[in-house]
């Protein structure tokens, strides 16, 4: 199936405790493009960027067939830009910089042969602008994945909640489901996302992993541990795009290979953290994923042999 | 096999979101013991309580084959007591008041039955107290399981070494984990501590699960995902008494089974927050164990397959 992919095409600048970056490849939909190409996912994205993005940026993803027909170039516009500093633990960051540029008046055009894409990721955008794609689609998508933030809750929640009401997968952090539902437990915030109108639910922990929720049921998987964190930009989106592509993919939308998809995702997003921006998760073959999914299912298996009298 | 716990016997009285308590029955050792009772494993207390401590409670573990030969009643001295209050997330909390009183001066007395123990549980006390309960066994028990927590590396950091030494299995939490080797990472920590002695490291998230490290190789399991949490108080305290329990009942101490000691103590621990103190404990049955390690292999199980070209 087709995944369509609206989202952030964006220079990031980045510093760790490892050391910094300049101005270098970022954004929600590049992540997810990057790894529904190692999936060979046919995968499209729709964004806009200035004049001042590189060309060869468009070129790479080109060549690896994520097609960027539906990513505008503004001419006299600049691009998305953000810069942050981690701290030494890498689950915190200051931003230093938010450039909206072209994003800020951003209206998507799908090109006509997205218009039809069975599986429609829609990145952190205004909820505003997330409807409008589904109002450009020729028909609904067979499947609607929505991620978002609390930047949204607070300040469109009339418009997010719309929008939420006409997602099938949503996926959020543990923070952003607990102000979304006003629940603390994350069994019950996934109740009450589940009566908003998801049928599954995706909580992101960060390096405690991510849980899925549907009909009564849980799956929760472990964030691989990780000797070295390099830089956590990206990861989520990484996880998005490798779960989205993995469900186009297989055009199976069972509970069991939504979980299957989130492996995918998380054996992805454990590469993309290695080095800085988009650097390594370019380099991520089909057998690392294999060999990384293999380290899931030795992380996780174990059997209890009882002996109860 | 034989499995002798040395810890806290006391009193606790607990505020939550959902009620509170007058002085009821905790410890550590108790909920070590309670835990161990449910997998019939041969136990046996050493701790130490005041002539306040009501004999019912005594007899309610012997009844449950816990021996409690080894728990000292002094008869003029009063009980440890803790009072705390939960704040609504129920992940931290205020301590009230924390009496110390006859564990003040806590020496160990080993029944004779106890002291050829192959299990040896060291619940959370000064690692002094610690070490001279090694030094009264008849021989060095097959298995040395420590627990501790930051208190100690603050006040008692060399002893704690020696102790650290002499351990097989070191049960801590994350952020104890990170001050103990100065790493974030918990990888890395978990090589230094290996470094320090012990062959096997449980690192303790609350309600983010648990990772064994052992030779390079780790087990992750997540918490169960509940949708009350009623009270907190002795989960990781019943999850080191199931994991114990388990490892001495089977007498196989290799990583795999070390894997299902962890979610035998994890499916223990979600029972005890369900109700105060150690009430829930109290009834869970062996099927009602098993019903609970059924849903941990549902909640973690997967299958990837995989469509490469």
């Amino acid at each position: 199936m087709k995944l369509l992919v609206v989202g952030s095409v964006a220079f990031d600048a980045i510093e760790t405790p490892f050391g910094k970056t300049d101005k270098i490849l970022g954004g929600a939909a590049t992540f997810i493009g990057l790894a529904a190409s190692v999936l060979k996912t046919d995968v499209s994205l729709v964004s806009v960027v200035g004049g001042d993005f590189p060309q060869e940026y468009l070129d790479m993803l080109e060549s690896r067939n994520i097609s960027t027909e539906g990513v505008e170039v503004v001419k006299d516009g600049k691009t998305f830009f953000w810069s942050g500093r981690y701290h030494n633990d890498l689950n915190s960051r200051d931003t230093l910089v938010t450039e909206v540029n072209v994003l800020e008046n951003f209206d998507p055009k799908i090109p006509e042969s997205g218009k039809d894409a069975e599986v429609l990721l829609l990145g952190n955008l205004h909820p505003g602008v997330q409807l409008s794609v589904l109002e450009k689609m020729e028909k609904r998508p067979k499947l609607v994945i929505l991620d978002t933030m609390n930047f949204w809750m607070d300040t469109a929640w009339d418009i997010l909640m719309e929008m939420i009401a006409k997602t099938d997968v949503i996926t959020i952090n543990d923070e952003e489901a607990r102000q979304l539902s006003g629940e603390y437990s994350l069994v019950k915030a996934a109740q009450k996302i589940h009566s908003m109108g998801p049928d599954y639910v995706i909580i992101k922990k960060g390096e405690h992993g991510a849980l899925l929720f549907h009909e009564g049921k849980v799956f929760a998987i472990p964030a691989l541990p990780l000797e070295v964190v390099f830089d956590p930009t990206g990861a989520g989106d990484t996880f998005a795009g490798g779960f989205a592509a993995h469900l186009a993919k297989t055009g199976d939308f069972s509970f069991d290979n939504m979980k299957s998809a989130i492996i995918v995702g998380s054996a992805m997003a454990s590469y993309t953290v290695e080095k800085f921006g988009t650097e390594r998760l370019q380099e991520v073959t089909q057998q690392d994923l294999l060999d990384r999914i293999a380290l899931f299912k030795q992380l996780t298996t174990f059997e209890v042999d009882l002996y109860f009298d």
